[in-house]
């Protein structure tokens, strides 16, 4: 079969947008609604996505965007929709920064069970500060001891995952053998960061490990992306800034000796589909108009570590911030940064810039699925991250008059595999690192085990 | 409405007895699997039962039993079962030993939403000294530290659950006011164990916070329990036992000023079922059988903090452990050794004693619902958490000859009311602390708000 896009579809509640939750077809709680997420989940499974995803942040202030005052935590919502849904993916958003690699580790086991082999991990390291004040930490990690925090975390979590080889659950009545000690494994980690012994309680599911996802865009950010995760997702607003970014990325992959086919690179997309090109148009304006210029002033406080910009003057240029951002968001703040400079923009033509929907993904369904093939078939993503532009809205429009095209064309699913994360995704069932160490030196092996 | 009697099922997938997984009716990967759960579940709602409960542990070893060491994470699991049921509460048991205020208030909030208002949360200490290995910390906390830090910790979570009052949500469309930024406050906590800002980035539910379940059985444990909690487990083999537990704690509980009928006090019992009394004997036999003298030994590790008692000779006095066990599951190792004591009993009778189930509530339908009868108007009870005694066998058998007698008697709901856990338990719902403050003194109220 020929290549597959790869689609997730972020459930995003009131929505990603500022103002999106004023829209005429916006549920104004959705963001706590089970309701409203159980329906889109269903939806998007209908247009065979391969993952529903979750963002997080653990740190609001009355300038948060309406989404992140009030919503669901991902773990506990993904785990009630894995009832609700039979094949597609569940993406969950969990902090390396500011939680405990045991507790990560059988979460995601459970749901992955729960799930029957459908989990995945977006990695994230935390990037406002005001999280730290949240979880009894004097200060923010630096933006380096964040990657390296996330990078042994990582490796524990994955090490817990493989405590029970495959076959260690024996379950025989007649015998009395519940499960075979020498395939139970303690893990014995010690290293900068934690110190955890094992074995988790809780074994591997049919996908063997819940899939790693992460948004390394900073420097950090990409090499950590392109060594640990099976998919990363990225910001590109045309199709070269995308092929800079998958080029990039792809190579770094290569050069870790991991096979580029099996890390799938997913920038965001809006896509704002009309039946014409007018309605398009419309659609794009009404868009653009749930962003007034004080949301667009408050939406930029995010990156720049939840700085406040409505005291500068609108009309003036964009102030000079100097190392503000940079052990933030880092990525996101040079770009605004950066782009301010390149055109010499104001702070009003920054901030509805970065705050308003683009254009790349706006037109008739032909032309989407058009610019979708595009940036798919010349080295720009191997699939997207599908965020709604406008709110309860947009997926509808996309599963109704986009995907059967893409599907037309040979290029999505029309029916789903075997219905794990894993299998959506064409990667492999990793297997448990205890079997292939027996394989070839028993002694080691047999040392960490009971 | 007369009094009525209160009721927990406890999910215990493959079974809560040591050799449960080998009764024939036993589904051996119960603990991982999520048909078998919600089967349970939707069986329990259809038993009016008030609440599911989810036990939990964080450190195993070889010698832990079947369910221990492979199971279910509580908050996930009941996550899922939020969408599987209607009216039934979800409790989840969670260490505050090994946890962060500030994600488990949020993943307790996130359930209480997706269940509309079906939450509640075990606190438990942890008595496992491995938990502490798991959780990259030297050694575990002494007992008393352990109940000191649950006790901020959980202070701590009811904080955060206030953050937002109950009308601070406007979301009006027209005026583009989402919130009231004066209805949602910081905690600013300043602790001995916890350092917490706030605010939490999620709303109440219809049932304004979860439900404080609590097991305190040691001095601490009953105090903290007293204090603390709106429903209390506790372990009883006689109506004599139970009583006296029951008077101490209601006195307990009224010596804090609360209301003792708002704390309701939950003995765990194993009911046999027969259609006739030799039929419920055959089954008790049955139970009993599935403890074999080396599984009954392994059993007692537990309590003792995982001691391996397989090489103390079968057939003499049980053995004198000193202190072991104290900094432990105190109360279970101290009775342990006081019956040993008073019985005179060798470790195998002990060990036996303490694995295979009690012949309490033994007997035919009419007597297993007298005798609950006779513990609930006698001041041995409020209600029971209920363990099966045979797996996947005894709550079929309980829904369907008990209940029917416990609801002819009237002491027993025959329909839910407006489904939350606190409607259940006939408990109020508490009211916002900021909003109380606000009505007396409302300078300091908005002192920490924003």
């Amino acid at each position: 079969m020929a290549r597959q896009l790869k689609f997730g579809f972020v459930l995003h509640g009131v929505g990603a947008g500022w103002g999106d939750w004023r829209h005429p077809a916006a549920v104004t709680d959705a963001s706590v609604n089970f309701g409203f997420y159980k329906e889109q989940a269903q939806l998007a499974e209908q247009g065979r996505f391969d993952f529903l995803f979750v963002a997080d942040s653990v740190h609001i202030t009355p300038r948060s965007s309406p989404h992140y005052l009030n919503r669901f935590e991902p773990l506990t919502i993904l785990s009630a929709l894995a009832g609700a849904t039979s094949y597609i993916g569940l993406v969950a958003t969990v902090t390396a920064s500011y939680s405990e690699p045991f507790t990560v580790a059988r979460q995601f086991a459970s749901l992955d069970h729960i799930s029957n082999g459908r989990a995945g991990w977006n990695v994230v390291t935390s990037w406002l500060d005001g999280s730290a004040r949240n979880y009894s930490k004097p200060t923010h990690y630096e933006h380096d001891v964040r990657y390296a925090l996330a990078k042994e975390h990582l490796s524990v979590v994955q090490g817990l995952w493989d405590s029970w080889e495959d076959d260690a659950l024996v379950r025989d009545k007649e015998t009395g053998v519940f499960f075979d000690p020498k395939k139970l494994h303690r893990l014995d980690h010690k290293g900068d960061f934690f110190s955890v012994e094992g074995p988790l309680n809780i074994s591997r599911s049919r996908q063997g490990q819940p899939v790693i996802f992460q948004a390394g865009a900073s420097e950090d950010g990409k090499q950590f992306a392109a060594t640990q995760a099976d998919a990363i997702f990225f910001h590109a607003d045309t199709l070269e800034e995308a092929q800079a970014y998958y080029r990039d990325v792809k190579a770094r992959v290569a050069a870790a000796g991991r096979n580029p086919d099996e890390v799938h690179l997913l920038p965001g997309i809006r896509p704002i589909v009309g039946r014409t090109a007018e309605e398009a148009e419309r659609k794009y304006e009404e868009s653009a108009s749930l962003v007034p210029i004080e949301n667009a002033i408050a939406a930029l406080a995010r990156p720049f570590n939840d700085h406040d910009f409505s005291a500068y003057p609108l009309d003036a240029p964009f102030p000079d911030l100097g190392d503000l951002g940079r052990n933030s968001q880092q990525s996101a703040s040079d770009r605004i940064k950066q782009v301010s400079k390149d055109k010499g923009w104001t702070l009003r033509e920054v901030a509805l810039w970065h705050a308003r929907p683009k254009r790349t993904f706006v037109g008739t369904a032909e032309q989407v699925a058009d610019e979708i093939q595009r940036w798919f078939e010349n080295g720009g993503a191997d699939g997207f991250n599908f965020f709604e532009a406008l709110p309860n809205t947009s997926l509808k429009d996309f599963v109704a008059l986009v995907v059967p095209l893409l599907q037309a064309r040979g290029i999505y699913r029309t029916q789903y595999g075997q219905g794990t994360l894993r299998d959506n995704l064409d990667l492999p069932v990793p297997v448990n690192r205890y079997v292939e160490v027996e394989e070839t030196a028993e002694e080691e092996a047999t040392a960490c085990s009971f």
